[in-house]
């Protein structure tokens, strides 16, 4: 045996991932479409088999109000093992516009390439290869070290809705908290720097969002005729949104910083030592001619460390061909907001109403919707010996230090912090993903390498966070 | 006879205009819609018809690569008379949103009202009353002066296509501008300041109109990813648009005011004896809550005599239920300028992109698309002698003094540029709308009052006009 036996046990075995991720990969379990709920379903059902195939003594779907989620829980024989709970879902994006794939995105086909053989298909590393490497991780934990049963009990809860924004996993939670009840969890829907770049994410941002109306003359008017001498709402609307930055690029709402906890030095150089090759991104994944955001942070900082306020869209009057000469009665705004610890979604409702109202003229009359809820930022302690267990873990499957194990934060939002909120655990991030795995856009793939990399990572973390003295 | 015969036969004969309004706005010549095509069709022969009826000896329907315009003549048999060309137009404005009339708008409807009858139809006075009132004018003119021509040659062109902007106007007045030529023309498409307030339009402003695409990422982009570290095109077009006006409420295009002839002390003071209840008409025809515009200028002055931007649409992005968390690849604006003499259509493409490429940030790409055309702004002279005829005859239709008559402008903006720019002759506009009308909207009217005064005022203006030595 070598000095690294959950490498060889994954290595002579990856075509049972392999061929464990193509029959799943099949269904399209698209929860935005109720057309695909039969679809979730059979994909609950499929999870539910392949966790007793690996040996799971307990798997249970459990119904939502809306699609249903798959628990397993394997304990472990140890008196007072750690309990450790992986998070992830089997639901998928929607494919459009479908004829933007290669490949038929339900037809999971692998493409060679430089960096090795990547799978390509909808869901391909979001998040069903995030969660199909566990069941052989698990299996590799084992055999690796001899036992019959974990060496921290295992449960995971892979909801089916986290593409139509968890509408039902808190209540789910709360409902099920006491066989939830964990020391820890493992969050697998996440992804890495880069390939050679091992690393954890650390955070995820929250999330607010608000509609905005101004409402200027009772009806469109004729322009010719009142244009000029009385409020249009699309000016205010203009003028509104102009001052939702101010020339540095920081967000403009009265309090919106009050409750940022500020990036420490130690955090920043631990930021800075991602590689990030800023012109590549800016030609690939973002599209964009430039960078521009908040003076004073990183490109990085600004997409994963920073809170944000983005108008996602706008409209109101004519938008037709040609033209309509009128002075229009209403405009109409979508903003949302990235929110970092330690700010409180519900905040936002005052916020926004205080920004709306102090730059308001005037003859508009506004009305702001911002809809309770939001999503709670979280974040990992970076000092837990839980995270030292994942650094090390990650370390080993890449052939490298703990020490060369880098931290990320995520951008995006999801709802890892009910996770924190209800079951009062830290969290760790295990995931796989690249940035240039184009999840929810056309041609979805995963870098099998990567996948590989994280089963064993997954064996060994089970190891090691058995030594974790968790406090209880 | 009484002193005012015009008056006397215009009273005596009401019933005929009534008639001929009632036969005429049945026909439901919306030139906007081709549906409706046979019927603007059948609008142009009802006319012709009633011309014909009058006396015209010459009507002619003269098609155009649209909808056709009606063309008739009668000839003074004073050798040397001047020749007036009435221009007005058949077609009419859309009716939607058609459950809001309290009467049907193709079944003309009498209401009584404290200011006296009212008809109730679409077109009642934009433009078929306009144009109706000449019919009798000119039976009324001939009557009281015994005479068997007309004092002074009088021509009519009523176009089919105003309401769709007359695409084809320039053309036909160039194909027949031998036949067209005149010494003056009188445009009756416009109202009066009150009814007990006669007045005469002195100008017209013109209108200009630019789209603007602002591009930002190739695609949209995941807000969470990419919001804050990315410029977004809808952030940019709402800096662009707040920068339209400056805070005195002035157009920052470079150049805008660099032709704009100054209001004279004259034409203040004119604009000044106008009387304007500012409250009713916020409370009614504007249904503003406020007025707003350009420092330095009164609501009328803004409206009337002062160039103006207003953006009409303005759309990007996600306008669905909601929120999706995107930074949008595009956003899109409307604008419509208005201008005054004497501000050229044709600078503003370049202005337009001036001040585009002065407000847009790095990573924008910016894309103007001004349409050629747009239309002149034009005026009358109030020195000329051909005005002082309009005064005297709207005077005595009103029995006041022709220095008691005001001067009003019309904010619109309508083909009558081009009659001045191809005809070479002068403006004036004889026309009995009210504010109040509602033209355009749901339950337009007009007051039959005015009506009657138009057509006794028509019939003056005949008279009044053979004395006037018109340059040749």
């Amino acid at each position: 045996m070598s000095s690294n036996p959950e490498r060889d046990f994954v290595t002579g075995h990856l075509d049972d991932l392999h061929a464990d991720l193509d029959a799943w990969l099949r269904i399209p379990s698209i929860s935005a479409d109720p057309a695909h709920a039969p679809d979730v379903e059979a994909s609950a059902q499929w999870l539910a088999g392949a966790l007793r195939g690996v040996g799971f003594p307990v798997v249970e779907v459990w119904p939502t109000a809306g699609a249903p989620a798959v628990y397993a829980e394997w304990p472990s024989a140890d008196a007072g093992a750690p309990v450790a709970l992986v998070y992830g879902h089997h639901d998928v994006q929607p494919v459009t516009p479908e004829d933007a794939w290669t490949h038929p995105p339900f037809e999971p086909t692998v493409v060679q390439t430089d960096l090795g053989p990547e799978l390509h298909a909808r869901g391909a590393i979001d998040d069903k290869g995030n969660v199909a490497f566990h069941l052989l991780g698990m299996r590799a934990h084992l055999a690796a070290t001899g036992r019959d049963t974990p060496a921290v009990t295992v449960k995971l809860l892979v909801e089916g809705e986290e593409e139509s924004g968890s509408p039902h996993f808190r209540a789910l939670l709360e409902e099920r908290r006491d066989r939830l009840a964990c020391d820890v969890v493992v969050v697998s829907d996440t992804g890495m720097a880069a390939p050679d770049v091992p690393s954890a994410v650390t955070a995820m941002r929250g999330l607010a969002d608000a509609e905005i109306t101004l409402r200027g003359p009772g009806v469109d008017l004729h322009s010719g005729s009142f244009g000029g001498a009385v409020p249009n709402p699309l000016h205010a609307m203009a003028s509104l949104l102009a001052a939702l930055h101010d020339e540095t690029g920081r967000v403009t709402l009265p309090g919106f910083y009050d409750k940022v906890r500020p990036l420490t030095d130690r955090e920043r150089e631990l930021m800075g030592r991602v590689p990030f090759d800023e012109a590549a991104w800016l030609a690939g994944p973002a599209a964009s001619r430039t960078a521009a955001g908040e003076a004073g942070f990183s490109t990085l900082e600004r997409i994963g460390a920073r809170p944000t306020a983005e108008v996602n869209g706008m409209w109101g009057g004519y938008t037709g061909p040609g033209h309509k000469t009128i002075v229009p009665a209403e405009a109409h705004a979508k903003v949302t907001f990235r929110l970092v610890a330690d700010q409180v979604p519900a905040d936002l409702a005052d916020q926004v109403r205080a920004w709306v109202a102090a730059h308001v003229p005037d003859g508009i009359e506004a009305e702001v919707h911002v809809p309770p809820g939001g999503v709670s930022p979280c974040a990992s302690d970076l000092d837990h010996p839980a995270m030292a267990a994942l650094l090390t873990s990650i370390g080993q499957a890449f052939d490298r230090d703990a020490e060369d194990v880098l931290f990320t934060r995520e951008g995006g939002s999801g709802p890892e912090a009910d996770l924190v909120d209800v079951l009062g655990a830290p969290l760790l991030f295990l995931g796989v993903g690249l940035p240039t795995d184009r999840i929810h856009a056309p041609n979805e793939r995963v870098l099998l390498p990567m996948l590989h990399r994280g089963a064993e990572a997954a064996a060994h973390l089970w190891r090691e966070l058995a030594a974790v003295p968790f406090a209880r």
